[in-house]
């Protein structure tokens, strides 16, 4: 099985029974499973980002309330189990919402066909955003690791490198947990895209010298007027994109459009342990931050290419 | 000998004959000296920054070419390997100068002490402009381990703590080799200042948070018309804090204003070894960037507060 093959990332194995997930921490130097026996175990997965990505924890989590009843388990727990798993995501809630009245294995399959399906439409729409020679830059991981398949950005740039737009990609290592240097880099060079990884503080040296011609992220969860929360470090890509004219384009499936938020100041921010900073001294680690519309060139999901007013446009 | 007397950061010791160098690569786990016996393992030690920080970096080179005389070794030939081991410093071409008509241990010494009184009188400068209260976030390490003693961006913000004027320090961590992680929040916490450690990539969000009242940072080298040259992210907080307008203030020695350079575009910008940020996919590793003087809203020396316009105010 490709290490890009969408059961690869996150599968539901009735035989165990178990959600099996592509353990995300320990790549790219070891491919390893994690089988989640229950839903609390797969709540825990996410928890400690076994597997990360705010479409890839919906289609984990469905599968975990697949599990759930597979096993006879009470699905009401196990919901409230996995819905409190990340607080950032969105889809996480769509995800179960889309579950709970029929959490069947068949179900939990479809869901995660429809988001692979999403990336592949997302991608294509993004791809038009592109000119021949683009050299893109993104940050954290919002590839197929990240969507369950395909990806969201990552996708944005398979299809552009498809139809031979892209040049390369500068990809941010995106600290703390290195999710550029590991993830996406792994994944640009198993679809044979030229990449070179960077220290996240380089990216604003990089634009000035005109190395930069567009900036393509994901989003974990996009407020109604289109402000959009992200992987920490978004937000100063954003303001130091604004700084020298160059987009900053966000492909995100509809489901992380959260129309019960109506700005970026009602989504909360996770700040996870210190320690993923610094064991020794004392430190602070938001995990994500709020990157206001202003600074957001387009919004790509799998309706097209959204642009300001995001109010209207996203609603639409 | 305290962690932080110049003396533990970098020395002459005739009875071996050797420089003594704190190896700050292992700092903060290990505290492990380096013996150089040559000039030439002087400059391989600069080059490989068992030393580093402009202002040690040419305490170190005054200390290798005195080493030199010492052994009797080729002083023209040592003052060239010195000169070539890092590329974006100017204080080392200027101490190499200041030593080379009387090579001796004494010259030397006075050479490294004049930088620690320096630091001192730019630290109560720069305290000026700070106000009760002040959250101050810094770049790098601009410490005593970066000059041989006191610091310059951090001599400030103690300065500023000892005055009371300095609530606390966010410390971005400054990827690829973690300076602020490893030697500022090592040097803060044996001074006893608050602060916390954070991702470079962090530091955006929390100006927009309104954590951030002033940015500090020192620099390898001050172009004529100010446009400063210091470690890779300071132009990237340099825009941020524009974008917030909070002020970007520059602490260092008249040494590292370069006359030569009309501009920042004439400072070498050296690339570093990419395995310093990956060692598995492709990378690319800029150590230093170029903060545009419109940027900076003060150039602190050991002359006083310089402000814009600064071909004219480091002229004078």
């Amino acid at each position: 099985m490709s290490p890009l093959e969408p059961e690869r990332i996150v599968r539901l194995d009735e035989s165990i029974p178990a959600v099996v997930l592509l353990d995300q921490r320990r790549l790219p130097d070891d491919e390893v499973d994690v089988e989640c026996a229950s839903a609390a175990e797969v709540a825990d997965a996410i928890r400690t980002m076994v597997v990360r990505g705010a479409p890839a924890i919906g289609v984990a989590a469905g599968y975990g309330l697949a599990l759930a009843a597979l096993r006879g388990d009470d699905v009401d727990e196990a919901e409230r189990v996995l819905a409190a798993s990340r607080p950032t995501a969105v889809n996480l809630a769509w995800a179960l919402a889309e579950l709970r009245d029929d959490p069947t294995p068949e179900r939990a399959r479809a869901l995660h066909a429809g988001e692979v399906e999403r990336c592949r439409v997302m991608a294509a729409h993004a791809a038009e955003l592109f000119e021949p020679g683009t050299r893109a830059l993104t940050h954290c991981n919002a590839g197929g690791l990240a969507t369950g398949g395909y990806g969201s950005a990552v996708g944005a740039l398979r299809a552009a490198w498809e139809r031979g737009l892209l040049e390369r990609v500068l990809v941010d290592e995106t600290r703390p947990l290195l999710q550029g240097a590991r993830l996406t880099a792994w994944e640009l060079e198993a679809a044979g895209i030229p990449h070179a990884v960077i220290a996240d503080s380089a990216a604003g040296s990089l634009m000035a010298a005109g190395e930069v011609d567009v900036v393509v992220t994901g989003a974990d969860r996009i407020a109604a007027n289109g402000d959009t929360a992200n992987k920490i470090g978004t937000y100063s890509l954003a303001v130091l994109a604004a700084h020298h004219g160059i987009p900053l384009v966000v492909v995100a499936p509809t489901s992380t459009v959260d129309p019960g938020t109506p700005t970026g100041a009602g989504i909360p921010i996770e700040e996870r342990d210190p320690a993923e900073v610094t064991a020794r001294f004392p430190a602070r680690n938001p995990a994500f931050d709020v990157t206001p519309a202003a600074l957001i060139a387009a919004i790509v999901t799998e309706r097209g290419i959204h642009r300001a007013p995001y109010a209207e446009s996203l609603a639409a």
